[in-house]
């Protein structure tokens, strides 16, 4: 190599090392506070003795990579589920097309009082009549039709208060837990009570969770043949896997076939998920949010003045259970600083 | 920074470059041959052209990293199916310990012809004999029990005709397809007609493949609590997702989400999941494993001469349907220099 390419090699080489030296010193900066939305309290304390004693090699509670799975209920956990769950509205906000392709629905219910608008009504309707509604919508045609179909309405709907799409409707503190844990060899999983198929049509651009780690609530689906010979699925009005309380452990073995070592959640429906997670051995973090800030977004659960809701229930008999296993309650109101990334 | 503090730092800086131009000169060598238990032929051309396009940045075909599934079946694609799947010897192979537990089925079939030894009786028994072993061997019992047994039962058996372990009955050609599609950013994932919780016991060890990428025929767990409280999962006796034909597709729906862009069988439970994989867009790579070689492993099939079997149907219809659909069909007799690791 001649003197002069030799010192132009070194020249590079140099001005390589500096750069990575200066990557890696913002990357160390970067990691000074990795929840900087997050309150300085017991709540983001655990979150982070957790991440170093289970990434810390030599750590008598280490936990090797392959093992790192952290599983997050969705509703209430990751994003706003009052005063309904976004499905529901979906579901709900289907109704007339449906019944344009169905016009004898029209005068059948649950469908009649879903058209009439009414929301006094709507809201009255029993679960047997919503479930009848969430059948109807989200079964019986292609896979890819009720995927494009809920692209579509991602895009377009909005939520009545905030006037904003659903998927801006995330916690922020919850993302940044999400990439910490992410950053520190942990797998992220959506472990949700709705529709996993739904929910996979943004979790990988609304929370960084590629679908295939998005375990739901499932229906079957068909295998068959198009007029041309091509294969396709259908959606099929038969449930799979109910993935709510009993349903949660039971689909983390179905499709991750490993016991999270965290989980987090923030109702009765993701009880039995933290008991299964926190049964394992070494350390493990469990946690509940609690909704108790009515001004920045809701407030309800157990604690005085707080409203019962059958969305999202967050009962006594949960947070003496949290308090007794050594689960932690996070408070919406005192350990999140910011809540929404379009906050001020 | 002093003049020799600068000049030991660019040495160091210097060093470090050479050493990882070092490290990309070997990777460029290991790159060289990355199949070299297959032979020259439109079998490794066909895997190795689809590699480059699907992964070459600008390539009208290109595939972005986390779109990069691959799906395998497992018995007679990855390993050795014959003359029976192994899963079934090891549901026979605890028997003995079932009777012991319970000796009322000491006199009840299929359990009496299990015990008898008569090898030619028990290869007699028709599938729905079988599949009450299957269900009496694998559920009813907490998972960690079952996945203790399994473990212990993985060590211990040995195949009759080659007296090494079942898990040494792999394919290396089909390994070094699986590191190859894996150091190219394919997630390789087993999509088995056989036991979900089964094969997970193993997966990881004998092919790189950890449990949450093993998709099998599975039965439902059941959450409930042990007396002290803690909480388990019992395998139940209940069906949920059958992994075979059609299922195959289905089941990859469920647990991925998203359409394999390669799949690899052997027989005629693999069809549905390579016509699945086949209907994507785009570049699409679909392989059949054909068992031609008696000497080396087992020779069954479509072809003249070659016996038919219930372990692994390789019809001539499914033959013709790959030829017409542009799958490949791989030769093990021709393609494959060498089978087995332990081969001298």
């Amino acid at each position: 190599m001649p003197v002069s390419r030799s010192l132009s090699h070194i020249a590079v080489t140099v001005a390589t090392g500096l750069v990575a030296a200066l990557v890696a010193v913002t990357a160390c900066f970067a990691q000074s506070d990795p929840l900087p939305s997050w309150s300085d309290g017991a709540a983001k304390k655990a979150i982070v003795d957790f991440v170093q004693v289970t990434t810390t090699q030599g750590s008598p509670q280490f936990v090797p990579p392959e093992a790192r799975v952290a599983a997050f209920d969705q509703d209430g956990t990751l994003w706003v589920e009052q005063p309904m769950y976004s499905q529901i509205i979906y579901c709900l906000d289907r109704v007339p097309a449906l019944v344009k392709a169905k016009p004898e629905l029209a005068k059948v219910e649950p469908f009649k009082t879903v058209l009439s608008g009414n929301r006094e009504a709507i809201a009255k309707l029993p679960m047997t009549e919503i479930e009848k509604i969430l059948f109807a919508t989200l079964t019986g045609m292609p896979v890819e039709t009720f995927n494009a179909e809920v692209r579509k309405w991602l895009v377009e709907a909005k939520d009545p208060r905030w006037k904003r799409p659903y998927t801006e409707l995330t916690y922020v503190p919850m993302q940044e837990l999400m990439k910490y844990l992410r950053a520190n060899g942990y797998k992220t999983y959506i472990v949700t009570g709705g529709g996993i198929d739904f929910v996979r049509q943004y979790s990988e651009a609304t929370y960084g969770i590629p679908p295939e780690q998005v375990i739901g609530t499932a229906a079957g689906v068909k295998y068959g043949y198009a007029k041309d010979g091509k294969p396709f699925l259908t959606k099929e009005p038969k449930l799979l896997l109910n993935d709510n309380n009993a349903g949660k452990p039971e689909g983390i073995h179905l499709m991750i076939g490993r016991r999270p070592v965290a989980a987090f959640g923030n109702s009765t429906g993701d009880r039995e998920m933290l008991e299964y997670t926190k049964a394992g051995d070494g350390a493990r973090l469990a946690m509940l949010i609690l909704h108790d800030d009515a001004t920045r977004e809701y407030a309800y659960g157990p604690a005085k003045g707080m409203r019962n809701t059958k969305v999202g229930t967050f009962t006594q008999a949960l947070y003496d259970e949290a308090l007794k296993n050594g689960w932690t309650v996070v408070s919406m109101k005192d350990d999140w600083k910011r809540i929404f990334a379009f906050e001020p």
